[in-house]
């Protein structure tokens, strides 16, 4: 498996852009992307579980249903949910790819990002439709484009690609994707897009969609707030020319690898963009009873406040740790639980047996220096171990979203 | 019902005293208290339900179970939690009241608040104990003194007591509580001890505070960290001289007034004096299909970091509370869903029938400037109706967690 550059124009077939179409008054920033497949696609989506969905994800839930899609259009700047013509924008927005380039509206993915309940209207899509389509291209340039334009609040554009083999055929994957506040995604993260030339069935691909999130996106959080416009999605237009993935096996395993090499590193890297994050959070905890035991409580770690405010501190304070597993709701043996707090410059066992132990302060602070922080935690004998990735919480948490809608 | 002076001493044959007997270093203020009923009393406690216990409400669970109890003590500065020779700290305080004051030590109710997972000594409370036997007074200044010897980041002191009648007999109720961070209690607060001359079964005095939590201090959130101490115990010595409340009824639903008086008040004056908390939150859910979903949505808004920081921001955000509603896990009417933005100055509907409104951005803003918000939210035509109470999310909360510990 390779690293490349091309982000979600380094598989065959697929072009890219993001412009500014002025989805908010002021802003100068992109905001209006598209992502095209030249072959009608296998695809798959994930999505948020939260009752209030929005508009988009309803829509593209709708559109998914046959398995396929050829095209991505997605705003950032609205979140286009509680407002009373969402069906109709949204439905609106995949009416503007069918208009500019043949594609069956029902083979669009839609969605958008941004404020939730404020009036939204389609004209500034619709005037600028036309840029957006001319300025399509399978360029890596285009893919940086379009992450741009789906960005908010994020500081850092997240794109990956990797290229890796099937069958003996070079396959490629990449995407694009952001979510820096409102994330504690439930079933799929903010916004992510994947675009990948393999040919492989819609059935199999959305199992290993399905599954993958459960691992990556699905354990990431960065304030325990599940949006409403929650939507991961996946276009393999098979282009790489594979044999056809029509069964589970070697081939089906080769294609989980690149899709968790994917996820599981934009997952990452939502959780380090945190809104006003500094440090990267990551809780291994092993020895659990099982798997889905260890998944809540290295959850229930990350996603503490308390924890989160002693990390950015630099605080060594193992009394936080033990109480966000203790209260995470499932049993552990408290007795054989240990605590190391673990960076790329050290690391310090701060919790032995349950007990808080006296530590070399000065390593603490050395450790908690890093901006990549890992907590490891034992948890007795068992088998099921998990990672969950969170942030820190900052002074800049609290001032972003004091004044986000403003 | 009448407001009293008195706190925890208003009630006939109580005392009380709070001292610094040194349990931190460098540090002067109170951090010992203690609170002796004349004549042994009826006793109740509710207590943390996190896995990871505080030494101390393993031994009031157990010196309780026989439900009666003379004195409480407690110690604020270290929780005597996650630290090896816990058990037997908690013990020897109990035994200490003993030794001064010829109480069995299972009759005493023992508490510790303060840093866990820190080495702990009895020494400071031994030395100290003669000098808070000496100080133990039935006046309002001794009811003060326990409370602040109780307080960590708590910045105001927080007592009631209130006078009512019971079968003809004058009868008072006071309490103290302390409670700042880590704050969500499940089944109990943070420490609450309450005193009162009422005459009551065990059996029936734990059933009114067992219920009378669900409402009160289980409805109040500033972090969702459930601690590892939560502990709300009352005594009640009988020495009003009404006839003992012995079954269900009049004098029963009496008593239960007067307990829900203290433990709301208090539980809201836990919300108001959240770390770092400049405004108090209290969300009022009508319309829901029923009480428990009523309580599980409330809750869901007061927790939200998104929501806590737009009140500290005063920006009225109608998404973030529709978006809390959404993920809290519980059956609404999104459609039917409306948002009051209320407080002594104003109020303002941000959302109607689900979606967002247009509304008066400068009576908003003045709306709230207030300290205590009121979010109304009416979420279709059923019975179920609920309060939770919270606070913002401030710069403080992060400073006050950042540096805790050190």
């Amino acid at each position: 498996m390779k690293h490349i550059e091309g982000g979600i124009c380094a598989a065959k077939g697929f072009k890219a852009a993001g412009i500014h179409c002025g989805i908010r008054e002021g802003r100068t920033k992109r905001d209006f992307a598209l992502i095209v497949s030249e072959k009608r696609a296998s695809a798959a989506g994930v999505f948020t579980q939260n009752l209030v969905k929005g508009a988009p994800v309803v829509q593209s839930i709708r559109n998914l249903k046959d398995g396929h899609a050829s095209a991505v259009i997605c705003n950032s700047g609205n979140a286009n949910t509680c407002n009373a013509n969402g069906m109709e924008i949204a439905l609106g927005m995949c009416e503007l790819v069918h208009d500019h380039l043949q594609i069956d509206p029902e083979d669009v993915i839609v969605a958008s990002t941004g404020v939730i309940g404020q009036e939204m209207s389609l004209t500034p899509m619709a005037a600028g439709m036309k840029e957006l389509v001319g300025a399509l291209a399978d360029t890596p340039q285009a893919s940086k484009d379009a992450a741009e334009a789906i960005m908010t609040t994020d500081t850092k554009l997240k794109e990956i690609a990797v290229e890796f083999e099937i069958g003996g055929k070079t396959c490629r994957m990449g995407a694009i994707s952001k979510g820096s506040g409102m994330i504690h995604p439930n079933m799929a993260t903010m916004l992510c897009f994947m675009t990948c030339d393999v040919a492989i069935t819609p059935e199999l691909l959305q199992k290993a969609l399905s599954e993958n999130v459960k691992d990556t996106y699905n354990m990431v959080s960065v304030d325990r707030d599940t949006s409403t416009n929650d939507t991961l999605t996946i276009m393999c237009n098979g282009l790489a020319g594979n044999e056809e993935i029509t069964e589970e096996g070697a081939m089906f395993d080769e294609f989980k690898k690149a899709l968790f090499e994917c996820t599981s590193y934009l997952a990452r890297a939502t959780a380090a963009d945190g809104e006003g994050a500094t440090k990267l959070i990551e809780c291994n905890v092993t020895g659990a009873k099982d798997k889905a035991t260890a998944k809540i409580l290295a959850k229930s770690v990350i996603c503490s406040p308390l924890v989160k405010a002693m990390i950015f501190g630099r605080d060594a304070n193992c009394g936080r740790v033990m109480c966000a597993l203790g209260y995470a709701g499932v049993p552990f043996e408290v007795e054989d639980t240990s605590v190391t707090l673990r960076s790329r410059v050290g690391s310090v066992l701060v919790c032995h047996n349950g007990n808080g132990l006296a530590f070399d302060e000065d390593k603490a602070l050395m450790v908690l220096g890093d901006d990549e922080i890992d907590i490891d935690i034992s948890v007795g004998n068992g088998d099921g171990f998990a990672t969950a990735w969170g942030c820190d919480l900052t002074y800049d948490y609290v001032k972003i979203n004091g004044d986000y809608r403003t």
